[in-house]
This record gives structure tokens, C-alpha cells and sequence, in this order.
């Protein structure tokens, strides 16, 4: 999905929101465990439910993988599934050097290796640019969503540590991640705890969508992330997994997702014309 | 397996080589496409000519994962044909927040999920303390290699920033590390291209296992690797991956492999004798 493909979805849904698929099968109605593949089935009606809400979805890759090809099977179906005009993240984190990110690039970007076709990836920066440039050289369309600043507590240990300059680590991430992309393929994780940090990640890169994980269960204000985040493009993607999916746990399950993420979309559709994007 | 275990295998096989399985399609000799699972058959007969002078399989998880659920079956045949002397390491650079640490220490460690159960995992550090806890709960055996100084051209981006004191991100995250575990479950990855490079993050982390990558292919050298990275343990695993594995091309491509290998281990048997570990 292209940048102004994204645009235009959020501006006609008057939503920025994503629907975190963090699916657990310890979490998901018993119910459910009666199916051939409860994970897909759990995800299917999230997504029939929500899809009206969310221009974004993000299958947290870890839950996937820890049920081995059965897993991978589930995941295959579920992006299937999710409708094309809905943007779609793998939540996968992953960060190697060229060969390797070309394999993994392969992986998530390539229907015709592992069955999948995201439109983009998360990518930890630690070994630079070449473990970006490779998902990158996949043209318009795929993205590669940076790890800038995160909403956990480990974020602190080499995040924030400041360079002779007084440029912190993430800083310099998002410095020069933009010589290596331009804002049409590259997005930044940006976590939602600290509307401060989020000012001056915007103030580094204007243009750029950042995805924005942390709003309600970890703490941080849809309020704070758009006076201090948004943009005239609106620039945000905000993700919200278990406050979403988990909402309900019986045979209403999905309708309570669906209830949820009507709110949010609500709050959003607000904000929206409040600075005036639609 | 244990760090004891370890030492006792690389004393006995007088050899501290990690063979690197990143198993391509388009790199093994074409006869093994015929075979139902040429990925399998290709790393079953690597492993059967160069076991007993490597201590360590290394197989990168892209390579497999960019082949689906197929890949995965792969993988899974792979790891339990691995000799039980052997270490295994899933050479899968994840690093995430604590719940979805949690998912792939299961999916990298414990039979019971996805069908593996390796020796460690090799971690990201960026997201900090709580991205490598959830591997270390599972206890004396289970390790985390945490990528320190790597040696692609990328390390030079973010690895190499220096903080306010002239200390380098590579160096914090191997001071840091250590206090979340001891050196019996935490090993660094720290590339070969640079001597003094591997003499600083010795001289900060002086009994934990180091990872190297790099040597022969991507230009370092054993002999400097060992002279400023080895201690009284041999504290080093030193991983050859192209440069084994695609020694040869044809019906006798596994016996250049081994001949790679055997030529590797009698240089390692001579440096443990000269440094008097054997």
C-alpha cells in the first residue's frame, strides 16, 4: 500500500487506528479451541468486526511462530483475510545484515516465498543500515517501520543514551534512518509513554507516519500522541492489541472488539477534524 | 547445554568452530533439488562430515523462514539430527518487549511448542533489559548471545556512537548486559573485523563466551581473533558459514565441507595447545 493509498484510507475511515493480533491461545474463548485453526478463526472475526474501525493491522509475528508451521499456516490465512484496503504490518522486529534482511524481506514481502505479502515490516536498527536497505529496495509500496524510542522499560538502557552532542540514541536513529528512505517507505516506532519524546521525534522527522504502540493498557493518551504527533497528513498509526481483541471473552468476543475499536474511532474521527485532515 | 559442557566439548574435540547453516536452495549442489526436503538433505550431510570438528550449528533462521511452513519443517528435521554434543544456536536476532520475549524463548527453546529446543538464541539489544530477561528465566543451559560489535558495514552507524564519558554503544550494551546475567548463560556477538575491537569488549566482559562472526569470508583473521579474544575457558566460538558449507558444488560437496572444517579445527587445536587449554 502506497502513502497516499494509507492517506486516503484514513481519511475516508476518519480512523488511524491498528489492530494489534497479539493471538493467544490462552487467551482466546475456550469456545473457540474447537475449530481446526482457532487462531484463524479468533482473528477472522476480530477482523469482520473491526475492519470497519482500523485502516491497520499488525499480527505480532512471536505469537505466530511459537506454534511452529501450524502457526505460520494460521498467520497465512489471516493476512488472506484482511481486507486489501486495510494496511498490513508484520510485527516481526527483525534486523540482520544484507543477505540475510533480503531473506527476511523475501519472507514477509514475497507471497511467492512463505505464502505472505505485507506491506511492511518492523525493523530493529542496531546493525544499520544495511539490515534496512534491503526491504527498502522492495520499491513503493513496502515499507520498513524503524525502531526509534519504545514504551518499555528497557527502552531506557540504550535508547536514551546521549552522544557527545547531546543527540540520544534514538535520535541519531531517526537522523539518519532518513538518509537511507524517504517517508513514503519508512515509518518509525514511536512509543506512546512520553508525549515529550514524541515532540521531539516528530521535530526530527516531519513528515514521517510513526507507529505508535502504548496508548491505554501501557499508559499513554490518545490526547498526548496527537498534539504532540500528528501532522497535516495525519502521520500516526496507533496500535492497540489486547484492550481491542481481549475486550470480550465469551461468544460476544468480536462484538466487544468491534465495540472498542467503534471508540476509539470515534475519538480518532475527532481529533481528525479538530485539525482539520478531513 | 551447559557452559561446562561446553568447555569439556571444546577440549575434547580440540576445536571451538560453529558451523553457520544458511542453507539456500539456490546455493546447494542441483541434485539434492530431487530429494523431498533438499534443505534437510543438504545440512544432514554437512553435519554428518564436519561434526566431529565443530562444536557449535548455527542455522539462520531467514533461510528457512523465507520458505514458509516448509522451511520450518526444515529447520525442526535439521536440529534434531544434530548430535546431543554438539551446541545449537537459532541464529534468530529477535528482540521485543517482555510478553512477546516470552513467545520466542518458547519457540526457540522448549520441544513442546514449535518443535525446537536450541541452546540459545541470538538477541537484538535495542529494546533493552526486558527484550533478553524472559530467554535468561529459562534457566542453566538456555543462553542468550547478544549482538555486541557486529561486522557488517552497518556497525558503524549506531554500535559506534560514543556517550558522554567516550563510551560506545557496542560497549554499554556489553557492561549493561552483564548485570542482567551471569556469563554461564549470556554470550556476545562480536565481529572479526577489527583486533583492538574484540581486545575492548574482552576487557569488559572477561569470561563470557564471544560469537564471532566473520572470520575468513568477511576478512578477519583467526590468529587475531585468538590473541585478543581468547581466555583460559577459549571463551570463543568462532562461526564459518559460506565458507564450509559451499566448499563444493557437486556428489562431493559434503566432503569439501569437511575437509574446510578439519583444516579450521587443526589451526583451532593449535592455538588451544599454544594457549595451554588442551
Amino acid at each position: 500500500m502506497t502513502r497516499k493509498e494509507l492517506i486516503n484510507q484514513i481519511k475516508s475511515k476518519q480512523s488511524f487506528l491498528c489492530v494489534g493480533l497479539d493471538t493467544d491461545l490462552d487467551k482466546i474463548p475456550k469456545f473457540l479451541l474447537d475449530y481446526d485453526d482457532p487462531i484463524f478463526e479468533f482473528n477472522k472475526q476480530i477482523i469482520n468486526k473491526t475492519k470497519d474501525f482500523s485502516v491497520a493491522y499488525k499480527p505480532n509475528i512471536a505469537f505466530y511462530e511459537c506454534l511452529g508451521s501450524k502457526g505460520w499456516e494460521s498467520l497465512k490465512k489471516t493476512l488472506d483475510y484482511i481486507p486489501t484496503n486495510c494496511f498490513t504490518i508484520a510485527d516481526a522486529k527483525r534486523g540482520d545484515i544484507g543477505n540475510t534482511a533480503a531473506r527476511y524481506a523475501k519472507t514477509f514481502f514475497d507471497k511467492s516465498a512463505a505464502g505472505l505479502n505485507f506491506d511492511s515490516i518492523t525493523v530493529a536498527p542496531y546493525m544499520g543500515e544495511d539490515s534496512v536497505n534491503p526491504f527498502i529496495k522492495e520499491g513503493e509500496g513496502k515499507w520498513v517501520i524503524l525502531l526509534a524510542l519504545t514504551s518499555n522499560p528497557g527502552s531506557n538502557d540504550f535508547q536514551q543514551l546521549e552522544d557527545v552532542q547531546g543527540i540520544k540514541t534514538f535520535e541519531n536513529v531517526v537522523l539518519k534512518a532518513q538518509k537511507w528512505a524517504n517517508p513514503s517507505q519508512l515509518m518509525f516506532v514511536v512509543g506512546a509513554t512520553r508525549g515529550k519524546d514524541i515532540s521531539n521525534v516528530r521535530a526530527l522527522a516531519k513528515e514521517n507516519f510513526f507507529l505508535v504502540p502504548g496508548v491505554g493498557a501501557q499508559g499513554g493518551s490518545l490526547d498526548e500522541v496527537v498534539k504532540h504527533g500528528m501532522t497535516s497528513d495525519c502521520g500516526l498509526l496507533i496500535n492497540s492489541s489486547r484492550g481491542i481483541i481481549y475486550a470480550g471473552n465469551d461468544e460476544k468476543f468480536a462484538e466487544k472488539a468491534g465495540l472498542e475499536a467503534m471508540k476509539i474511532q470515534n475519538e480518532m474521527s475527532h481529533y481528525l477534524k479538530m485539525y482539520k485532515i478531513v
